[in-house]
């Protein structure tokens, strides 16, 4: 593992708190150096509202496509300092594995992407197509400068399609190439009741209207103990073929194992649907959390719901929002008042999976890991990929390689150095595969529509 | 306003908090020195396993019943001190009031009770009947020490019936007696899920059982959007006789004038009943409580939801709990685990409207404030009631003298002093009335079984 990676990987860049600014700059700056030693061009730490965006660029490819790697410097913040084995700002190798947060999301990924790129070019003195490098600062805080950031420079990173690594595979003998994401929508609702909390007793208890009743009723209101949600139209939009259904049939996924691993003693949703496509095809509606009142003899004021959405290809927040709505009003109970709120909308996201990009991704990981490798979906939802998509009207290919037993956002988080080497062997193979085929193989479809 | 009730109003004897300990032992202190004063006897304090309990006596009318009065030295917190007009322990006269924490809850009423003694004692150089004294320490954290307490003084606390002035007439110009409490019983539900809070994307959301939903559905299954309890024979021994209700009926009750003062725009609950025989004769199941999760986008590992029953006479807690285990196994949801437990069972107290202790009383305040009485009941619970009444063999009437606007648990906590005085003349009156009417009067009947 080269030092500059491991300097990197040292600085607690966390984005979710002021504390970490200063390491925040210093972290862009370490970047800003690799990006230069490495060879790429233009290289720039561009302002944004928030952290900067770590830009570089190689474009020595007339004629051929343009693709922009994204990725992100920022991390989580470690948790529980107790719970690591090693210091999580120390990155160490032990075992085979690289220890550290960030050793997989999202430094550890995109030192792969490096790597494959610094390869190329050492090795031949030019890259197979010309190449553009967006690496964000805000990605764990959910973004919020980027949307502005890529709006208003379109010329500058104008690409033909965009290759990220930032989510896992489906298991370590298991390559996989991730092709959809759900959308999201975040919904907070809050009964209010009496003017403050009440006793339960005289003159109250049996008479005045319990917000945390409305709020269980509004919850079962909305879906059945079947899992269907019952909203009007809410399955209106959602998109699912015989071929969709089919591909995921294909993929071995041991739910038994799951269910053991997460602690549950069964699962539960719509009869109709298996456990993938529950969570890769159909749109959901969570309740996430919920708070109000105490232990006490009490009618509570209020209560707070916070419930969210994943939806499917297909299907529009905003017209969700608009359905959701429609529901309270035709249902407003009596005796309280209703106050919903609305964000957090994210486009759900759907490349084909016969799309170029991930057929010759899929090529790429069976020939390096010389095992069948899968198109996957992705049941949560990475904003950046339906923006870079929509605004930039490009195809968009999640080619990760982090593993399920990565420790992403946890503590011990981990690399094997074996998927790191694997990884840069199947990008400069894939990067080598994009540029025999050229841009018309990739800008000659509209496959990537979601 | 005497200044040894000044004193002990002064005395802030917060039970709630270990750090007033020594503030409750002085108000215990100042007590007995103030039985003693007003010429009662064998005065003591005896201890409990937590504050001591401060008893006095005068038995020298044998013949006639032993009455025992029953109240409490300690008081709620303050509170926000900045809420408060005047400090909450520097008691204050201003407008014909006196302000002040315990002003009514219960120091004040207290102090009319021994008031009502001292004045019988000065003017006629005895009581009309024989006299005990209990002022125990802990009402305000729920009597802890107390039933254990009454079981192992069973003969120096026999008695033929009880008085107590803790609870509030139903309106200044409305004098009242309380002869029934409500019941309770606390049920506290955990629905366990994941082993951990889980991403409600990748793998989980859709297919995971969410444990608020099921706590949602467990709420809505056992209670209706009519506020009718669905667990199988809740209301089989509900009580509630056209007597009953007819007496309800004729009391002069402002539910508009409540909504507005608490602030909904409507009432609820079960629509054949009038407000007050939904607060007073029927029974409830309320959610007091919800927590779990977060505004995240995560399945949470648990919901933990707080319950309670206030039980109509004729319900048993323990009976009740039975059920409610029932409908629990009855209606076990898949993929979760349900935990259940259940406390602060409480039996609900009835005495006969009729029963002469409580027509005694109506008449003394119909004399005293030239109106017309009425018997009423309380939403709410006190534990020591039934106790007292089940402990003792013995009735229990409620004659309180708080009024609604009292402040009582509040700020700014006040008694009119035109009030105390009305209190002191009511007493005085229904004890002559007692005295007159002797010991087979009152134990004639066996009417105050709930």
């Amino acid at each position: 593992m080269r030092a500059e990676y491991l300097d990197i990987l040292s600085v607690p860049s966390i984005s979710s708190s002021e504390e970490y600014r200063d390491e925040m700059r210093r972290c862009a700056d370490l970047l800003h150096a690799l990006l230069q030693e490495i060879g790429l061009e233009r290289v720039q730490c561009l302002e944004t509202k928030g952290y900067p965006v770590v830009y570089g660029e190689w474009l020595h490819q007339p004629g051929q496509p343009v693709i922009l790697l994204y990725g992100h410097y920022d991390v989580q913040p470690p948790g529980d300092p107790g719970a690591w084995e090693s210091p999580p700002f120390t990155p160490t190798i032990r075992n085979e594995r690289l220890y550290g947060r960030g050793a997989v999301d999202n430094k550890g990924q995109l030192f792969i992407q490096l790597e494959a790129v610094r390869t190329l070019l050492e090795q031949r003195g030019s890259l197979p197509f010309n190449v553009k490098v967006l690496i964000e600062g805000e990605e764990e805080i959910g973004s919020p400068s980027l949307p502005g950031f890529l709006e208003r420079h379109q010329a500058l990173l104008a690409c033909d399609a965009v290759v990220i690594s930032d989510t896992a595979m489906l298991g370590s003998g298991l390559p996989s190439v991730c092709h959809a994401l759900r959308g999201l929508l975040h919904i907070e609702l809050e009964v209010v009741g009496p003017a403050q909390d009440l006793h339960s007793g005289s003159f109250y208890g049996g008479a005045v209207v319990n917000p945390l009743q409305v709020a269980a009723e509004l919850i079962t209101g909305m879906k059945d103990k079947q899992g269907r949600i019952r909203i009007d139209g809410f399955y209106d939009h959602v998109r699912m073929s015989a071929e969709d259904r089919r591909l995921i049939q294909e993929i071995p996924f041991d739910e038994a194992a799951i269910a053991e691993r997460i602690g549950v003693p069964s699962f539960g949703g719509e009869a109709d649907y298996s456990h993938l496509e529950k969570v890769w095809l159909r749109p959901t509606l969570e309740v996430n959390g919920m708070e109000g009142g105490s232990a006490n003899t009490i009618i509570p004021h209020k209560a707070r719901t916070f419930l969210s959405c994943r939806l499917a290809p297909g299907q529009d927040p905003y017209d969700i929002q608009q359905k959701i709505e429609r529901h309270l009003e035709v249902h407003q109970p009596a005796g309280v008042r209703i106050q919903s709120s609305f964000s957090g909308h994210a486009y759900p996201y759907l490349l084909a999976a016969d799309h170029p990009l991930v057929t010759a991704a899929l090529a790429s990981l069976e020939e390096v890991y010389q095992r069948k490798a899968y198109p996957i979906r992705a049941g949560g939802t990475i904003p950046v990929v339906e923006w870079l998509s929509r605004i930039y009207d490009v195809p968009v290919v999640m080619l990760g390689f982090g593993l399920p037993d990565s420790g992403v956002h946890g503590p011990n988080e981990q690399m094997p150095l074996a998927q790191f080497a694997k990884g840069v062997e199947t990008l400069v193979n894939y990067y080598l595969r994009i540029g025999r085929e050229g841009k018309q193989w990739l800008s000659g479809t509209n496959w990537h529509k979601g």
